[in-house]
């Protein structure tokens, strides 16, 4: 997407250095635009575990990119099979709550013949790489189109007036290489013409709203306000918001969906308004092996100091100040499951479906066995 | 309640300047514990605009001290009757959600007798807003006994297990002179030696759970963990709240509850979750003249800058950091709405009730026609 009139990803192999990857730094957004370049298995762990990259598709395709650096590392001397199995373990270990991430990384292992020579090893991971990184561009270019209609509906319903959509977190291009998944059909939306308005959570203790879709959609000249995550229900009730769209950190078979803590209160909320509530995902997100997603999908516990203090800026600089007393314990889980229950529906690369069991079966009968 | 080895109430009249009225200034916990002197109908009407004194019960003992402070001004040239009147309505316009501070102004309008003199006129005023001040601290201590119970039967099925609260906001003795409202029964049975864990939302935007709440519980020496408001429906599906009590600053005859902004996503995450979910609230909360919640009560929109910069602790100082893009649009609305069909019941001075006009009208018949 466009960023000032220079087109981006959020993540690229860089053209002239095989070498380096390079990422958008999401951590000084939306205060400082930066590039950081990746060099090693040890700067993707890194960059995903303190939110560098993040976004489901997103560390996926980084954590892709971490195995062809591991297989960069490949001399005659490595016993190839338990080096990349090392470099695997360790990516996985990350984030736990995304699938994306195991399923990236084991997909550019299943392309590495170990036994080929080393050139042809970095050349098959890093192909596989940039394959991730394509698809999942692609799927959510499809994602937009298959939740473009759920947009023009409402718009035609409404008289060409503002179609108010809320999204939690950001599942904007950020976090997906491009278009994104929730905000993809926005863009579509947009980009056609009907007039979109997009209510924006702040998504704390992180403030990915705040920081990413309000700033993705400002550069986007879309339509937004920024609210509290706890404003959500109150607009709802009051007629203020039309369609809901979030995204997955991970789809079980069944259609429950983990999404950045917070957004099963606003698909509650959605229900007892009956306002339609989607969450939108590429297959790369479900995991066909898990049938209950509250008792299932683990929960990410992060650091108790991204609840006690914020990050903002002061004076030109970023800084962090303390919200709460000094001793005061704090917990942070990073995601909540939305029972399918809640979900009136999946916007996939494929076409929506159900949140079920036998319809996310029958759309992608070919990835399950 | 204690703060070190001193008592304190939220707001009280100097001991020997009887034109000088004390508050904990709350805009500037829990990094500083600060005095500040009330010496006019302004210092009360901005104390409550800027929130140095919030909650229900606090803000409508606040403007009953405004009103003696009008009385305070009246000479033989005034017209006691326009002079009180223009107070009253300037003072109720400082915020408009909770019912108790109109209350509270009509009461001590009601104990003047305009035709008296000067004297006396503000001896009536000072002795109505005292009067105000005792009976919310009686009515607080009473919702503690009365919502005890509550607690200790959980305990008990619990085999004295620490009982897990949720709370929204504060409604704790800061919000209310003395004891509290939500947290008066968690005083009562701390002080029972009856094992409870609090579990505190930060409450966005102005993190009264986070600043005032944290802090009220951490000086009484009661277990409490910090959390977002998005984190809340989360621990409910993993069995990790047990009751959650919130406080009121209005509800209606038939039992719907304006509370701090997100206490209706609570709301519902308990619901679906069996979770018993209580308002406490003393009966100057409730206003018998609304019958829909959501549509007649007055949700008060504060300044946006308050959902795109948070204020904490840097090097010693208070400091404010912007967490959006610089022209993000925010809005702010202060509160929610939770229908009475959420809301297991109400816990009052006089006891627990359902939340239905059948109900409430019962329990407090004498006080409405």
């Amino acid at each position: 997407m466009l960023v000032g009139d220079k087109n981006y990803q959020s993540i690229w192999l860089d053209g002239t250095d095989h070498s380096v990857v390079k990422v958008i730094d999401q951590q000084r957004l939306p205060f400082f635009f930066e590039i950081k370049e990746l060099r090693s298995v040890d700067d993707v762990f890194y960059s995903i575990k303190d939110m560098t990259v993040r976004g489901a598709p997103l560390i996926g395709a980084a954590a892709a990119f971490g195995i062809y650096f591991a297989a960069l590392e490949v001399t005659s001397a490595t016993n190839v099979q338990l080096h990349l199995e090392n470099a695997a373990r360790y990516l996985k270990s990350s984030r736990p709550t995304a699938v994306n991430l195991s399923w990236a990384v084991n997909m550019v292992l299943d392309r590495i013949n170990t036994r080929n020579d080393n050139k042809s090893i970095s050349d098959s991971a890093l192909s596989a790489a940039l394959e991730i990184c394509e698809t999942e561009k692609e799927n959510c270019r499809k994602i937009g189109i298959n939740g473009l209609p759920l947009i023009e509906t409402i718009s035609k319903k409404k008289n060409g007036e503002p179609v108010n959509i809320l999204t939690h977190c950001n599942a904007g291009w950020l976090a997906c290489i491009d278009y994104g998944t929730a905000i993809s059909p926005v863009y579509l939306a947009h980009e056609k013409g009907i007039p979109v308005h997009v209510w924006v959570d702040e998504t704390r203790p992180m403030n990915q709203g705040a920081r990413l879709t309000s700033w993705e959609l400002g550069e986007a000249g879309i339509s937004h306000t920024l609210i509290t995550d706890n404003a959500g229900g109150h607009l709802m009730q009051h007629g203020m918001i039309d369609l809901v769209i979030v995204g997955s950190d991970r789809t079980t078979s069944g259609g429950d969906v983990a999404n950045k803590i917070g957004t099963y209160l606003k698909a509650l909320a959605a229900y007892d308004n009956k306002i339609p509530f989607y969450s939108a995902l590429p297959s790369s997100s479900i995991d066909m092996g898990l049938s209950d997603g509250i008792r299932e999908i683990p929960v990410e516990e992060r650091d108790p100091e991204e609840v006690t203090h914020i990050q903002g800026l002061l004076g030109g600089k970023i800084e962090s100040v303390r919200i709460s007393p000094e001793k005061t314990p704090a917990v942070n889980y990073g995601f909540d499951v939305t029972p399918a229950r809640f979900i009136t529906g999946l916007i996939t690369e494929r076409g929506i479906c159900k949140a079920s069991e036998k319809d996310i079966k029958k759309m992608f009968s070919d990835k399950f066995d």
